[in-house]
């Protein structure tokens, strides 16, 4: 592993970006994104995406000056046409848009469609917390990786689930996370370290149990977590991410572009309801009491969203780590752009 | 078991509780809202609450005649006071504002407080389907009897989750379930047939695994599902159901009124986003590939609410079966109120 202090992250994918045309504004965001991710632990939503995104710009899946544009619009709701720009640059919009929109009308819908990969949701639904709104995000993944409970075969993507409320900041509230057991990055970590997987992560290409990471890649399939309950959950994403927002649906062919997303945000505001400060203080006294839950065995108890804090509170001071192979493809990239790496790294 | 004709149990139901007082049409939305969560196949939620919300009554939990009066309201959004009636005719309301302000403001948010058990979530939640409006449903359950992953002892209710969504009839779209391993119902089920359950539905009171239903009584308590994802869900509902709406929350000791709820609904218009005819049309065929998916093992893949269309269609046929001991407590309960048993069931 390489580590690499978090500035020195940022600041060469800031570089990268805009060597390749895109604008200082929009590689801030979208590499605070997925920066963020590697800070919080996500590292299957991270620095990866440095080379895999300037691929994808190279080929013409992202287009890097595209302006998603609102193509149906209520006080209440939004759909927009990402019209193929970076994902993040298009969930940035709907987040915005939910939030401003629920400031006003109390509640809001925004969905988006011809959207590329959006990284993780947890960065755009602790945003929204953050100013003081609710917010729930399903998103379809149209990429086929995952099966139906009790079915044969790759039929859904990983449908992410996300949820965040405002708090007063002691204790974060974030639920983020795929619909699939794990997601597909988890075994493609253990893949890369040579280590074994537990048996109810995947099936092989033949529908048999396996601890071998290889078998996803060979044909074999993610599960949706939980059996029955979370194939409920991976469908709504799919329903709400890709049907309602008119993205691409189901167990389609793995065709281009490589990863798009279906987007769709619930926001609430608070002051609708009990009012905003009421909510953020019961909201952190319940969230203490949580915290503070005598532990069964040998875990703490853990609010959702305090992993990502502990993580990244460590991260922050210890750099982050990247696999040799993750580290050497993005040196590659920076080369290929002429981005002066020994400037950056000295 | 005692097999009642669905229509018996209907009228029974319907005579029984206008017997004390409750109005013709209140009783019949509450008494199809039971019957039909027996019809569907959640016994846990069915006609064994003819003799428990009959003594609710008489305790003066439930005040039959209470209406439910919204408290704050914005073209989008709305909260209720249930009053203390049926929590069943609270979340009529709900779901009715719901619908109605989705279908103006095509996104609405509409919440409850001081409100009653509502029963099965799916119910609402499939009629607004009907109504052509997406709705999902977060509940808090005002009577810990979950843990929180990781921990020790009872925090949360079994805090449900429900989303549907419109189709065109010939498969039908219903999430509806327990943030918790299972409902608790199951675990009075297999108790009143003293069978052992599944070792990871509950811990004992020294947080021991155990296969004893008769645990959970005994201090025991249900785990969440699938972990910290089920966990996130769970406090959800939590947030959204009990903070949100100012219902009661958390851990707080169980005392009166027996099973309060705090109920969350957010509805979304089709017609905000793709249109109402292509949602349907796309639906229809995303949930036919699902249902016509290879299976795996010996399960067949059912699409999330075909289970509860399956199990109602052979109920209205056969009749609905009820454990003697519910049966009896329910003849009990008629003739304390004078209702005519013999003339219902000749």
């Amino acid at each position: 592993m390489i580590t690499i202090p978090v500035d020195q992250l940022r600041e060469l994918g800031v570089k990268l970006f805009t060597a390749q045309g895109t604008s200082v504004g929009r590689a801030e965001y979208l590499i605070d994104s997925l920066v963020e991710a590697n800070l919080t632990g996500h590292d299957s939503h991270g620095a990866h995406y440095y080379f895999r995104y300037s691929d994808r710009i190279k080929n013409g899946h992202i287009d890097i000056k595209a302006v998603p544009e609102i193509v149906k619009e209520t006080p209440g709701s939004a759909l927009i046409d990402g019209k193929w720009t970076f994902g993040q640059i298009t969930a940035k919009m709907a987040i915005e848009l939910a939030v401003e929109k629920a400031k006003e009308n109390m509640v809001a819908g925004v969905g988006a469609f011809n959207c590329n990969h959006i990284g993780r949701l947890g960065y755009y639904t602790e945003w929204a917390a953050k100013k003081g709104i609710i917010t729930t995000m399903y998103v379809n993944v149209g990429h086929p990786s995952v099966s139906v409970h009790n079915g044969f075969g790759r039929t859904f993507g990983t449908n992410p689930y996300s949820a965040s409320v405002p708090t007063s900041g002691d204790v974060p509230f974030l639920v983020d996370y795929a619909t699939s057991v794990v997601a597909h990055g988890k075994v493609s970590v253990a893949k890369a370290a040579k280590r074994d997987i537990p048996v109810h992560w995947i099936k092989n290409k033949d529908g048999n149990e396996t601890t071998d990471p290889n078998d996803m890649d060979d044909g074999g399939w993610l599960l949706p977590f939980a059996g029955y309950k979370g194939m409920g959950l991976q469908m709504v994403s799919e329903l709400l991410g890709a049907v309602l927002t008119g993205s691409r649906v189901g167990p389609a062919p793995y065709t281009d572009p490589p990863s798009p997303n279906g987007v769709f945000i619930m926001a609430i505001n608070p002051e609708g309801f009990i009012g905003l400060d009421t909510f953020k203080m019961d909201t952190d006294s319940l969230l203490k009491t949580v915290k503070a839950c005598p532990q069964l065995g040998d875990e703490k108890v853990l609010v959702p969203g305090m992993p990502e804090e502990i993580t990244k509170e460590k991260r922050l001071k210890e750099g982050i780590q990247l696999p040799e192979e993750t580290w050497d493809a993005i040196v590659a990239v920076c080369k290929e752009y002429d981005v002066d790496l020994d400037a950056i790294l000295k």
